[in-house]
């Protein structure tokens, strides 16, 4: 039985406001909060579960004893931010990347320039986990790392790929020797052009791809070339930029 | 002004089963709509818009005239399935496909074993579109393709790529020479194998992927290799859609 002052702290993570304000990011449901106790290291805050969950999970009841809370169902729907809320939700700090300690020149990294779809940021990260991207910066416009569909729809990824939020001027400026490659209708297919060993992959608006003043700072434009006998408009962002890893990261 | 009638009828095709009696889709939004309106022979039923795309397109009203009809604000919100609808509806005559007619093996198709969720379907026909697939075929448990959400996700390409439920037993009968390539923990990288010509890519279900059932009918299992220090368990079902379709369509 949560107390009423636990119960309002946690409706109040449903608001980016108060995410921001207590570093926080919530996730929801068997799958990833198992995800989260397997990771090493996760900054988990509070786990609140029904019975049925605690009683399966025993072994991981009594090693974070003091952090986790059993829910009634009722409990459960009233902090969930889900339409079916699924057995356990997991409070967790949020972490903070600093990539001023890290080499950016050995590998590949992404750069997401105002993605504004949760799904599509959750899955981009899902897809930079599963080709070994270490790091996705973001825009200041993108939908935040902490937003519940974002934690969703990574699959665990938010855990193990590092996030910032950094203006590409910034990063340019502190890698000048490192490729920016970006999407444009005037770009090279990504088929035919020699690859680089490294550098910063820019994914562009889900509506409106790479703006102007962002393309000015790509040292290569890339297109994902569509076929002849193709109709579609465009590629979705988080297809594009699974197909682009897909060419980069080849081993 | 609608009738009480014409309310009713449209207020129905929020459900699957009177979508299905009267063989209809519906698209919403402008951008959608401009597409139909853009593809020759779009069977259009009616189209429902408020006063201001009206006025944006008289050239459409005057030539489908007796198909348009002025909705208020308030109509729209009642038979749109959206949470903000956008200017205008329209509804469709599904179109019927039927492949027996045609050569299959020109080149690549689609098959989706349940694929459930209606965004990742309607990103798949985008794909298909994109890379000049010109047939995506369905499970009978795959999400309908006049759910509302797909064909929004799929902006525009359900005019171009076509359907059809049908079983894999049924198609392997009929096209006994034809590679049935699908993914599988024990297939060969996708960068490594000889690619076919043409066939038929097998994408299974988001959670639990190709079923026993559907790998036996496989003639070739291939994967999508997950990077040495990648993270993630899998790929989203559309972001795998879209790489394969890249490595095979590339010309």
């Amino acid at each position: 039985m949560l107390s009423n002052k636990q119960l309002k702290y946690l409706k109040s993570l449903h608001l980016r406001k108060f995410r921001q304000k207590y570093g926080i990011l919530v996730a929801e449901g068997v799958k990833t909060v198992t995800e989260i106790f397997d990771h090493p290291g996760s900054p988990i805050e509070g786990v609140y579960a029904v019975q049925e969950w605690l009683s399966e999970n025993v072994h991981l009841v009594s090693k974070y004893r003091d952090k986790i809370f059993a829910v009634t169902e009722n409990e459960l729907a009233a902090i969930s931010q889900l339409k079916t809320p699924n057995q356990v939700l997991c409070v967790l700090k949020q972490p903070v990347f600093s990539y001023e300690d890290e080499d950016l020149s050995s590998g590949f990294s992404l750069y997401l320039d105002d993605i504004r779809d949760p799904g599509n940021m959750g899955t981009i990260l899902r897809i930079a986990d599963w080709f070994g991207v270490r790091w996705v910066f973001c825009s200041k416009n993108c939908v935040e790392v902490s937003n519940p569909k974002v934690v969703q729809a990574s699959m665990g990824a938010f855990l193990r790929v590092k996030t910032q939020t950094v203006s590409l001027q910034e990063l340019r400026a502190n890698y000048q020797g490192l490729p920016f490659l970006g999407t444009s209708l005037a770009g090279d297919s990504i088929f035919k052009i020699d690859l680089p060993e490294a550098g910063i992959i820019v994914i562009g608006n889900e509506s409106v791809g790479i703006s102007e003043e962002t393309e000015q700072l790509l040292t290569q434009k890339i297109k994902i070339p569509r076929h002849p006998n193709g109709g579609a408009e465009s590629l979705n962002a988080a297809v594009a930029t699974g197909i682009i890893c897909s060419v980069l990261q080849r081993f």
